[in-house]
Parts: C-alpha cells; sequence; structure tokens
C-alpha cells in the first residue's frame, strides 16, 4: 500500500525544484533501478508489482493500479525506486571534459552521458541552464550510465574563464576536426540545440572544429548535437 | 474549414497501413513542411490556422481547435501537410550504404536518415521489420533530409547475398574500427536496438566492426544505434 505522503512525494519529484528541496531521484524499469543498486547510490525506497530477487531491503509490493498512479511513464514498468540524489564530486581537471552550454532536450542530455561513460570521459560539465541531469526521462536515456559520470553545473563562463586546459567548441564554421591532432586532456564544448555555442563561451574557446560534411548535395542543414559530441568524442579517441 | 473526409484520412494516416493504401504521409511544422516544399516531393494539402508566405496552391486555413483536432502532437505546431509518397529509386550500389535490420524506435531511424544525408549516404536499405520512414515520429526527426536520401525496405537477407560490395557490420565483438583501412564504396549494416544484427544477416557479413570503449571502468554496456551509425559512418568518410 502507498500512503499519500509517498504519492506526494513521488509525483513531485518530476519537478527540478521539489529534486533539489529533497535531494531524491525517481527511476523506472527493473533493469535501470538493478543497475543502480550496483552502484554506490543510495536507494530511499523502491515499488515493485511483484516480489523481486534484488538486493533491497526497502522493497514495497504496490498494485498495478498504484504503479499507474505514481508512474511518470505511460506505459508504466513493473517498478519505481526513489534514490538519493550524490553529491558530485569536483571536476577532475586531468583529462578530457565535456562541458554542455544550454542542452534543452533530456533525450540529448541522457544519450551524452552514456557516450561520456563509452568513451572513458569521467566528468561532464553542465552550464546552469543545462536541462537537470536527474530529470526522470534523462536518467531512463542514460542506460545506468548516470552513477558513472560526474556532473557538476556550474557557472560555464567562470570555469572555462578559470580552466587551464585547451577549451574546443564544435561550430557549423570551425576547423575539419580530421585535421586536428587532439590532446588527450581538453574541454569539448557543445551548444545548445538551436543556437549552438552562446557568444559569451564562444570568446573563451580557443579552438572551434567542425565535423565535415560529405556528398553532392551538402544540404544536411546540421547535425543532432548527441550524434556530433558522438563523433568528435569518437576523434578525441581513436 | 476541415471536412469530415479530411479528418479521416489525416488521422488514418498515422496507421502504416493506410499510408501504404492511400500512398501519403504527413508532416507538421512550417519549418519542415518549407523543406518538403522545395523538394521533388508532391504536396497534396495544406492545413494551416495562419496564411503562410509558402508557394503552396493548396493552402487551407483552418481553426487551432481543428489543426489540434488532425494533429499528431500533444502541442501543434501552425501547419500540417499531406504529401505524396514518392515511389523509391532502385538502390545505388557505387557508394556507400546504409542497411539497417530491424530497427524499431521512429526516433533512430529519423536521425539515421539524417545521418546519411550529412554523410553523402543516399541509399538507407532498409528490413521489412524496420519502422516505416514515413511514421510521423520518424519524418521529424529527420529534420527535412527525408527528401534527400534514397530509402528501399528489402528482404535484407537477398539483398545481402545479391550484392557484391563488401558488407560490413557493426557488433559489439567485432574488429577495432580505428584499425581498420574503409572502402568508399561498401555496405554498413546496423541491427536491432536491443538483439543486434539477426543470425540470419550475421552470416552474410564479411566484416564485424567494433566501436572500442575508453578509460578505466568499461562498464557502459552499449551504445545507442544512432550514435554507432554516426561514429561509423565518420569512420568511412575521414
Amino acid at each position: 500500500m502507498l500512503s499519500k505522503n509517498q504519492i506526494k512525494l513521488i509525483t513531485r519529484l518530476k519537478q527540478k525544484k521539489y529534486r533539489l528541496q529533497y535531494s531524491f531521484f525517481v527511476v523506472e524499469g527493473i533493469k535501470t533501478i538493478q543497475e543502480l543498486l550496483q552502484s554506490k547510490l543510495t536507494l530511499h525506497a523502491l515499488y515493485t508489482i511483484e516480489a523481486l530477487n534484488i538486493d533491497a531491503k526497502d522493497e514495497i509490493l504496490i498494485s498495478d493500479a498504484e504503479l499507474k498512479r505514481i508512474s511518470f511513464l505511460t506505459t508504466p514498468n513493473k517498478a519505481l525506486a526513489v534514490f538519493k540524489i550524490p553529491a558530485p564530486k569536483p571536476v577532475n581537471t586531468s583529462g578530457l571534459i565535456v562541458a554542455l552550454d544550454a542542452i534543452r532536450d533530456p533525450g540529448n542530455l541522457g544519450t551524452i552521458i552514456r557516450l561520456c561513460d563509452w568513451f572513458g570521459v569521467t566528468d561532464l560539465v553542465c552550464s546552469k541552464e543545462t536541462v537537470d541531469c536527474f530529470n526522470p526521462k534523462v536518467v531512463q536515456a542514460t542506460m545506468g550510465s548516470i552513477t558513472r559520470v560526474n556532473i557538476n553545473y556550474v557557472d560555464l563562463v567562470d570555469f572555462l574563464n578559470e580552466t587551464s586546459l585547451p577549451v574546443f567548441g564544435a561550430f557549423m564554421e570551425g576547423e575539419n576536426v580530421y585535421n586536428k591532432q587532439l590532446p588527450k586532456a581538453g574541454v569539448l564544448v557543445m551548444g545548445n540545440e538551436a543556437n549552438g555555442i552562446s557568444k559569451e563561451v564562444e570568446a573563451i574557446i580557443n579552438e572551434k572544429i567542425s565535423i565535415p560534411r560529405f556528398g553532392d548535395l551538402q544540404a544536411a542543414e546540421s547535425l543532432n548535437v548527441a550524434t556530433a559530441t558522438a563523433i568528435l568524442l569518437s576523434e578525441f579517441r581513436r
């Protein structure tokens, strides 16, 4: 059985202000919940419609109707968990860092976190305007990678002004990335879906890089920011 | 004003069987409609809530409420258009071809079509199990690229058996793609989101390739198929 207070808490966690206030976030789906249980994250509560073979002391059995009531999904999965939001560690500036300038789409942020995990990028730095990484759609899209990437929300202009690392930025009219010598340590800045990198951030960038277009037509207007990040991280690591 | 028949037609076009029956598909949003109008596609009807400066003879003014009724989106844009589905051209086997083995997610297919357009891949070949490219969510995600990529739905096993091009496939345990000499002409096969490339298709693949994982943890389970396609097309073209 779900109490009124439990329902109220979970429903509120859809909103960023309540996630900040309570320091909790919601995860749905057995597979992702299991991945998060294996991480250093602290479980607050686990609601499930059938007893799971999960090592969780706080497992609460609920009905299908109850799950439907608390789920953020149109088609709820079998379980929903509430985890404590971990305190971010200070940014590790010894390697490659991805910095996001106002990424708004939760799917894009989730995909970029998954890419950081794949390419061994331990630190992701986000401008304050970037969508919250504990937004349920972001968490879902990371496929568990959210537990392995250290994410800090910062004043991006201050952060870039203070770093001694070379700062690369993805632009439509930058240097062909295939012709560049890329370092092991540096910051790669990716810009907003509609407007790209802001003027203030652009002013601090040392190297503008581009992914060239191919073919006879060359009519494609742009690449999605997550696929562009995939290609650029691959270039830094190959 | 919208007639009952117009509403019925548009609503039906949400379903693949009716798109095949009528040979029409729906596009929403002024920007994408404009891109499609500039292509070789034939407009059937254009419904809009305000007179657009669009070169379209069949512009029909409708109310907000009417647009809401026919739109497939939660938040309808200002215009909805019905276009004729073009007949696909025969596959051009002189260059790089992307082949999809049962891609199910419309967003992934849309992103892959956009990537083909960016990287000058003129031909995309899809197995019959792949989501329909005229699904409204696919069209939306292509950002206009659907008009510039020739897409054929085929029996993928037959197609690969008959081609004289080298066939590459993306696998978790293939050869490191960064160490491969990749040809200008060939087929790159990408597999289903959950199951990868099917056994039948795997049997016909000449070269299995992989994107290596980096970092100390190496815990990331996989890359999303659209981001993997982005990285592999970049490797073929760089």
